[in-house]
């Protein structure tokens, strides 16, 4: 938690206002939003980001219809079925594509597979957009662009699961306008928690329309609180003169940098661009032990038969210099070597564990 | 929010502890529970009352099968359908009974019609009691006891449903155990929100058993937050050295006084008896519009044609010297007049609306 | 099954249709039934009437809403809470009312406590009406048209569950479209089985808009059947040269026959009056199990203490001659004694049992 | 409808028995299906495929976890989510794999990705096999031992959807034991519909314990007939006598003979081994709609640039001696010259449309 979000809580401590979302907190938050976003915007705070994906899904998915999404987004491998619980079951198709981005052209196929003209299926009706991606990677305004188009065409609805919004936002150096509704998206789960706050994402609707009864999606599903304005406030205290933009450029530069020191690592690998604030990459299982105990926290796939493991670096505005530090130091200790080049890809059905 | 809560959770800013419940005040506020319930426990804070109902209603509710509460349960008036939500669309089945409590004549009849014998009807196999209930009333051990042996007699798992448990608790002088797993309750939703935390219940498990998985329950609906360490701390902050006992004691003297002092107004009537936190009222039309100028905040039903209004008062650790010393004062300024006996019934269907 | 049930089946095996509804009998069927109900029809053939109230009712219920029926009513008491399964976990609450029929006040003020302006609670949005009720009475077409007004003022969609309704049209009179659409029914379940068909009820939408999509609904349940035109079959037999009301007529003919036999046992009563197909009576037990020995069929209740039981007798097309007999052989046996006039209620939490 | 299943329902009309199952046919069926699996067997008929799959999955598949299956299989592309909506909204995880078949390695990284070490996840715990599959390929038993010890060491509950069971049982020569329980099967879908009957398939268990309460799953989804029986004379005129495995062997022929007939085609392809009743193959698109225009049924997938379509014939106990003539005559007049390979692999998210 960023000590500017105790601040906030602080000031409201003591005071009394209207409970569910009738305060005056959730009021600023709503103007500062539709500030921010350059549009009217409707505003519902919850607790985690699941719940933020999930009942957005649920306020864009019409029934007996199904949600196509990358085949490594969070909603599919991460948030233990959610979506199919808050959309009256409807189906997670996922989709393949490079560097944990939607490929269009398999988008493509899945909608002819699960189309509208046939009733035996679910038709895909609904999108889900990861930004950045799970793999660190950050779609494009013109990618994003296309997969609108395409949305737009086949009457689809857009989601984006905007867990690392500001870090893509910062590093494509755009507005929040240009990479939601200025590109077809019609419903975002802003992340916070990442990014500073205890307990507080928000869901914002651009089509006010999808907003219409939302609010008993959220009291069915446990995510009223009485106390709403405590969870405004912790927003307030995020977006309030940019500190959002801050410490999640601080976690992006934190990612380069240790992108930068792993490239150094004789016969590791950084996969990809580093874009936002995720390193993937391939590291000696040595290297990988003895950065651990150097205290660095990371996540870290199976090892392979080279002797290799795959490591999820993972930043945010609370990485200690000491843990870029120890990498430094791993790499100095090493020396430079030339390095293997390492061929395999990143298995298609990765999944990050804890060392431990 | 209590000034307690606040406290514990600066102290933790800064601290980094594991994520999703591996951390050290969860580990605590586990061996805290398990003390004062004289038993062990397994432990899940979630950030709502409705939350709390639901998933731990999930937890002990088969498929197919009913649920049973009492009409004016808050699980079948204001939880927005949640429970047949998170229990795979199993019905709520309203059950009567007085002065907000479960008939037990009332319950058996439901569980004949609605019994395992017939593969027709989804039988009843959970039994959620609401203690203290929506009246402000509290079931005695007798009573609980009572419920406890049908619903064993009958296959029946039990949820309390705790949204006021420490006030139930200091009313009747009883140990946790003694109103809970003592009197077979296998469940029960600790309520912490109404009495000073900022978004932080827990359900409590007295049959291990029935936790076996349940995290993934969390998970799908959204409830697992990965800061939960600052939830824990919020309960840390209620239950240590008895803050919750006295916050809910303060609220049930309040009750008291404020009944004291509308059992003076000519022509109101308190229902039944104040026991824990809630006050039942009739009052005359004007006395009521009186009292809400002055400050006091109640609910207030719709107005019968005998120009009197059915009121609601809740009083927490928050309520006011204030609040109380308008009612007195109204009180003083009217005199003290024959109340004419007021015969009507609380409707059936009593609905609380705030004035405005 | 009726004898001409199987001649329709007959006359359509060896030939080759398109599957799934878009074959020439469904076509037909189409056809007939907007000439017997004056009015263009969308209609979907199911295979069992439970099948039939969970789907029709899942086409009119939005998410997030409630649906109201009668305490007593089939999709509460006798459906394993398919609607709640089908509606998306849409719970339904019982409505009080006597002789099994809606009481205006009870739905009234539940629709107060399920009301749209409270977002705590899921709102009324349907409601289901039995014609004829369980307890084989029947609404006239004011009863129906106060109902609709009722519904129409509180944006309530109409659900009519016709497991019993050519037995209610002749014993009413009418026509097909006062008894529905004309009272503002949206959606009938036209119940088909009880009235000689092997495995085939009709939904009917009046309101075309309300099935878009449908088939979807049909499909994700498993109730869209391949060779669907064995299905409208039946119905065409059922419903060409009104064979339909000949079946029903003598089922209510016999119900009539039953009643009058019944009332004249000594200490017996039924109860209400016999308008469809049902009776409801109080016997002695000793008869019950006189008649149960001579092979009449029938329905039995717990047993009273004042040696009575109660009994429910419900007649279809096959209801032989040798059971009527049966109850007036009985009945002549016994002669005719003053009746001791019973005075219990029908049990609020009434259900019937086979005796065995 | 084959004639043998007419003749089995009309010595049932005018006939009395108990509904919903506990009639003497269901009962006859039971020992039937017993002895044909050579093991106690738990048996419920259904009226559709769809509704088989998924009430089977629904029995065997835990809360909270997701059933793999192939990425062509009929339960995940042409349910509707069915298995979701039965489920308890489980999702769906689709398997990479050759002709149809589940591949083993895709498998377990799916398993490893969606494991129960994972809170964050729903692992899988059913497994469910297409036997034959969508391609009309077939598992061997050692095929078939494979995935049951992999699903054994992991927990995992295996169903199989045995749509094609009859066409793969005589094309393997093996015994129905050896293909299912012996294999480690704990539920099957005994398809009957595409083999003869006009709304019968069974559900069979042969662990029982996964049968209790099954008949709860069966209600609240509509599929309880009250006149089961109707349902069993089906399934006993298809199974009596091995009617079943004649008209499924007569498929199986004709398919073979098709394939002959087209492999000789200039230019076409038949892909994989046509091992039960399904051909597919490509065809130049002149072809095929010559092919049609003689009256062949097909289905035709979109047509390639090279001026090829993908077909898919199903072949079944009625296809006529006409419609496989109409195919050699086409090949006749085409005379033989020498096909040019094809190298394009089936697509991957091939669907197949009717032409017209």
């Amino acid at each position: 938690m960023h000590p500017k979000i105790l601040e906030y809580l602080s000031r409201e401590v003591g005071k009394h206002d209207k409970s569910y979302g009738s305060d005056a907190s959730t009021q600023k938050l709503h103007l500062l939003l539709a500030d921010i976003f350059e549009t009217e915007v409707a505003v519902f705070p919850v607790t985690t980001g699941t719940a933020a994906n999930a009942l957005a899904l649920a306020a864009i998915t019409p029934r007996c219809s199904a949600i196509a999404c990358h085949k490594g987004a969070h909603i599919f491998t991460d948030e233990c079925a959610a979506p199919g619980f808050f959309c009256d079951s409807s189906p997670l198709i996922p989709i393949e594509g490079k560097n944990g981005k939607i490929g269009l052209d398999s988008l493509q196929s899945i909608c002819e597979l699960f189309s509208e003209n046939d009733p035996q299926c679910s038709p895909v009706k609904t999108l889900s957009i990861t930004q950045a991606t799970e793999h660190g990677t950050i779609y494009s305004l013109a990618e994003l662009e296309a997969l609108s188009n395409f949305a737009n065409a086949n009457d689809i609805r857009l989601h984006m699961d905007g867990a690392r919004f500001a870090n893509a936002l910062v590093a494509l150096g755009c507005s929040p306008a240009e990479m939601t509704w200025k590109r077809g998206i019609d419903v975002l789960s802003l992340g916070a928690t990442k990014n500073g706050t205890f307990c507080a994402e928000a869901i914002l609707f651009f089509d006010q329309e999808l907003a219409q009864g939302f609010v008993r999606h959220l009291k069915r599903s446990g995510h009223l609180l009485s106390k709403q304005r405590f969870m405004s406030e912790q927003l307030l205290a995020l977006l309030n003169d940019g500190l959002w933009l801050e410490t999640a450029n601080k976690a992006n530069q934190t990612a380069q940098t240790i992108a930068k020191a792993i490239s150094e690592i004789p016969n590791a690998k950084v996969w990809g661009v580093t874009e936002a604030n995720i390193v993937l990459a391939s590291l000696p299982i040595a290297i990988a032990m003895t950065l651990e105990k150097q205290g660095v926290w990371f996540r870290c796939g199976p090892m392979s038969p080279l002797g290799m493991c795959e490591c999820r670096f993972v930043t945010s505005f609370e990485t200690t210099e000491t843990e870029v530090a120890a990498l430094s130091a791993v790499v100095a200790s090493l020396g430079r070597s030339s390095p293997k080049e390492i061929s395999h890809e990143i298995s298609r059905n990765y999944r990050w564990l804890t060392i431990s």
